[in-house]
């Protein structure tokens, strides 16, 4: 049992505590958790999300994974107030089922996620896209609390994104909204498998970048960081940082480019939201302070002039635990 | 008296007429008028804005129309229930007054716009930035009508935006949202006067593609427009879709490059917003449905599979009434 206060108690208002699980499924995993209304992670553990299996098999994990939640409370005599699920692409959060496709999970689209999860826990099950929830997790406990306009991305192999607005998660007309990862950053650019050409995403995702470095060695540009991996099969933005950090001149050439398309599609929704703040995850923030500070710079650039005092571009605070905290946050919220 | 029934009053529910004054300050003149709320124009009239004069002169002009607009109610006998007043710029709807500068006003920021005019007026008065009240215009009477993400463009010398959501207008942190002119369309692009680089409105303003022009035929590139004008600076957004449309090579490459930033920059608006309908208005939307279809069809080429089903991109209905009767029916909305 993993125990870790995230929010200091004596700042929170409610006067009893209140439980609900989250379910955050990703690519590989599925993380899961009990999350109290104080924000407070009780219980936390993950599984391999059988994503290979199809749409059906995850949410039979992610039912196991509700139902280990459900007997840790009642071993530790609490109850359940109700479940979030946090899943990969287009989620109709109204009637709790997937409307599209997801890259890494075969046979997702149309699968039903609430009302198997709501028959074995017999409470409320609230699901929606992963991003929103990592989101709404920052707005609520993390990086973004207490900002009434939050836009966060997840800069993973992919980028993700999440709107919230007065606290709610902005969806748009029929769920599809907040696909930040496919703002445009060059209108004759790369095509994207989405259909359209120059998304953020061909720019800045783990996997461009990756892709990036291995082309350049490919066609004969000399890079360091082939003495730090093993083969190009290892290349990974970790790497890839480290490299630049070291010096390499190609790593630090595809790292400054990436920042300046970040700064690039970020101005752009700021120019269109104007949020409060604009907070980064995913594994690739993990590139570390440093790297969030590049990125505040070169949007704070971009962005208009009565913009630049106010707008805060951060690092995601609550890290892997973002999804679950968001999910469960928000499945009592709407309860 | 122009009486301009905008929409059927039988679709209306209200069983007795109100009124509202609409004020719609541009660049060069200011339009205003008396809107029911049955959508219909009962008086409409416009002045020279004297924008070179300065902020402070405007506002008068801007008083003299609201005066004039109550002397007409008197006359008829009906009273006046509130003001709308629709601003370039960046407006703070909450105090009513002017934040930014705007192109075309001399000292326009930080003018107050709705205390000297309820002061003369003795009604509720709230002003807006114009594309938002031509969004919301064309949302509450016109081709949005019945839908609730709206995203509104205005294509003139520069290109404006509004976003109406469940029938409020959108203003995000500071009043600084839905600069839609200010989208990126290419990250490393033309520098902007905003501050940032590759804006749309860089691309796509009538401005920005006269000058196009102007800038191929003074570097030697032929072209027919010139047997359309008396000289270079005749060339104008109008004369160049009319030469595309007779076949001129030049006009019909900026036409098609235009189109394709178009349909770039609203790709992004969608994925980040996913509106029902985008509205299309302002002096470049003269050049007919033809270049709205071609604008369409670039656009949907570009968004997501389960937006493309949906998505209406349309031609403003109101079109310069749009500002008048959003900003006239969004005053009694609020009042």
């Amino acid at each position: 049992m993993a125990s870790i206060p995230i929010q200091n108690a004596v700042t929170a208002q409610p006067a009893e505590r209140e439980y609900v699980i989250g379910l955050d499924l990703g690519g590989t995993n599925l993380k899961y958790g009990i999350i109290s209304n104080f924000g407070e992670i009780v219980y936390k553990n993950f599984v391999p999300a059988e994503t290979q299996k199809g749409g059906r098999r995850v949410i039979d994990v992610m039912k196991q994974a509700a139902y280990e939640c459900l007997m840790f409370s009642k071993k530790e005599n609490f109850s359940i107030k109700a479940i979030g699920a946090g899943c990969p692409g287009t989620i109709d959060s109204v009637n709790g089922r997937s409307l599209g496709p997801a890259p890494h999970i075969v046979e997702w689209e149309g699968v039903e996620i609430t009302k198997p999860l709501s028959e074995i826990a017999r409470v409320p099950v609230f699901a929606d896209n992963d991003a929103n929830f990592m989101t709404y997790g920052e707005t609520a406990w993390g990086a973004a609390r207490g900002f009434r306009y939050v836009v966060g991305l997840t800069l993973g192999t992919g980028v993700g994104g999440g709107i919230v607005i007065d606290g709610s998660i902005y969806h748009g007309h029929l769920f599809n909204g907040a696909e930040l990862g496919h703002v445009v950053v060059e209108a004759d650019g790369r095509p994207c498998a989405c259909g359209n050409h120059g998304c953020l995403e061909k720019y800045v995702g783990a996997h461009a970048i990756v892709r990036d470095i291995i082309d350049a060695i490919d066609h004969g540009t000399k890079s360091s960081i082939m003495e730090l991996v093993q083969s190009k099969n290892d290349i990974n933005p970790a790497w890839i940082f480290k490299a630049a950090e070291l010096g390499d001149e190609l790593c630090t050439r595809i790292v400054n480019q990436m920042i300046q398309y970040l700064g690039a599609g970020i101005s752009s929704m700021v120019n269109v939201l104007s949020p409060e703040i604009v907070v980064i995850g995913g594994g690739m923030s993990d590139a570390g302070d440093d790297f969030i500070a590049k990125v505040r710079e070169e949007t704070l650039s971009r962005v208009m002039k009565p913009v630049k005092p106010h707008l805060k571009i951060v690092r995601a605070k609550l890290g892997n635990d973002a999804g679950i905290v968001g999910a469960g946050t928000w499945a009592l919220k709407k309860t």
